[in-house]
């Protein structure tokens, strides 16, 4: 099993010559969810050497600009590839309007079915499941309507040990039985304890993405224990007034609500334009909650590390 | 008088790691006139510092989403930027729709105006004109409505010999009119011939773009000479059946067109993204046309040369 991020963007509104606007790519064993696409993000894509075609399901936060302008050229890219595989959008509702509105427009007759599922204001959701994994939506706190997205695995399975398959003789019937931790009965009658078959799994691992949003201590029960946070954090201590106004948080408020939440590690991004440097945001994160990075675009983030949380770092 | 032009994407429809969608910069005297503005052109532009802010006219040759995509966030940033001055975009009407129409479904209150000038189908016209330049468009022959610009500066005015003006003691009121060809009378009623007061200027130069495009003759007329020549060339030969169908150039194509044209130079780009090396391209074009290049994103190539023209590389 891997589980990662890719950051693919971490501007804010006004992209610069270093920065993209927001984007990135969660790989859960080479299933790749696209989290925001700002414009761009089809080359980011590219650049990374991240499969445009790998991509079933795209997570759009709102519907400003710089998470989503790259939507249009990424789905017209995949009607010139011949794309024939469904691709679920998971957005605001006026999302489709507008899509369908430009493919209209465009003259664009998609190759593929895009599939909409809506994220209602204010509300949380449960957007994806399968075997391995559950995405969710929840609400965030901007000037419209915006999710943010929590990635968890599922309980891992255990661990059968090899050699005990040949000492008890297990027929293939029995094992996923046994990985779900039931005992075993011989043939001769003896009843094999579950604990002496398996080794335990690992842990299972969750991610979650804020971005963008005001300080809003209502997330932290919806992020709470991620081993990874991306939380947003376009501006300093000096222009708190700025992040109220604008409704966005500044790196302080993003290493409170890690701190808060109980996180193993936080990603900073979505930054202002102003700060070509980001050591001031990396630091004022920092005397609050130790494990914290700057985001940065091209980097791949491991998410199951399963290292043991060392609460003195926080 | 500088006068260039700065190329920002060569890709066709589907861009890739390497090169970008459509765009490039003609700048005179530091006015900077916009050209096509595929995906991530706002970000091309920082890369390359161009000042978004001397931009005051966007010319877009054709509403296929690889020219057009990155339109919209460019406008949004001029206005999160708090632009003032007008903005003249040329362009099908077609697009004074969609981007009202985006506007309105992102709540994009513009700072400023944009002015719409419509290129109608088939049709040559004079789009700009100043003191120092005219701008025309005219058609070629694409799969949708599509024009190519030429870029003409007008003839320059004479220089005036400095040391002619103390000599004769020249007042500044006729200045202008000698540098325009006039002869000067001295308050002792001496008659100055103008060739005595001044050297020629330099001649005045041109450029085209013609992208996207089948092979077009009936374009020659409109190009004649230009000093240089921005032609698509999508495709190599052992493709120009498939260059016939979706109305696109070979190089071949692009260079029968040079010479034909009788240009300097040419710059071949919009190039299909099975090429990953250019130099089947260059080395087809240079067989028909010698003064070939491929262009190369982020560079500016200098229009206003003034060589004499070498008839033998032709």
């Amino acid at each position: 099993m891997s589980f990662s991020v890719t950051i693919l963007g971490t501007s804010s509104a006004v992209p610069n010559s270093k920065r993209n606007p927001s984007s990135q790519v969660v790989n859960l064993n080479q299933n790749l969810f696209l989290v925001d696409c700002g414009e761009g993000t089809q080359i980011q894509l590219r650049k990374n050497k991240l499969n445009l075609s790998k991509i079933k399901h795209i997570f759009i936060s709102h519907l400003h600009g710089d998470h989503v302008f790259g939507l249009f050229g990424l789905l017209s890219t995949y009607s010139l590839l011949g794309r024939d595989v469904d691709l679920h959008i998971y957005a605001n509702e006026k999302l489709k309007e507008i899509i369908e509105s430009h493919n209209k427009f465009f003259n664009n007759k998609l190759t593929y079915k895009i599939i909409f599922h809506f994220l209602n204001e204010g509300e949380k959701s449960l957007l994806y499941e399968d075997k391995f994994l559950m995405i969710k939506a929840f609400p965030l706190k901007h000037s419209i309507a915006c999710h943010g997205f929590v990635f968890k695995e599922k309980p891992k399975l255990l661990n059968i040990k090899k050699y005990k398959i040949a000492q008890y003789n297990i027929p293939i019937s029995e094992i996923n039985k046994i990985k779900n931790g039931a005992d075993f009965l011989t043939e001769d009658g003896q009843l094999i304890h579950n604990q002496e078959l398996t080794i335990k799994s690992e842990k299972p691992c969750s991610y979650a993405y804020c971005s963008d949003t005001a300080f809003y201590p209502k997330i932290i029960n919806e992020i709470s224990q991620v081993d990874l946070l991306y939380h947003e954090s376009t501006f300093a201590n000096t222009e708190s007034k700025r992040a109220q106004t604008t409704q966005h948080s500044t790196a302080e408020d993003a290493a409170t609500i890690a701190k808060e939440a109980n996180v193993k590690s936080l990603l900073l991004g979505h930054f202002s334009t102003r700060y070509s440097n980001l050591d001031i945001l990396l630091n004022e994160a920092k005397s609050i909650f130790r494990d914290t990075e700057i985001a940065i675009e091209g980097k791949t983030y491991k998410i199951d590390q399963n290292e043991e949380s060392d609460s003195s770092k926080k």
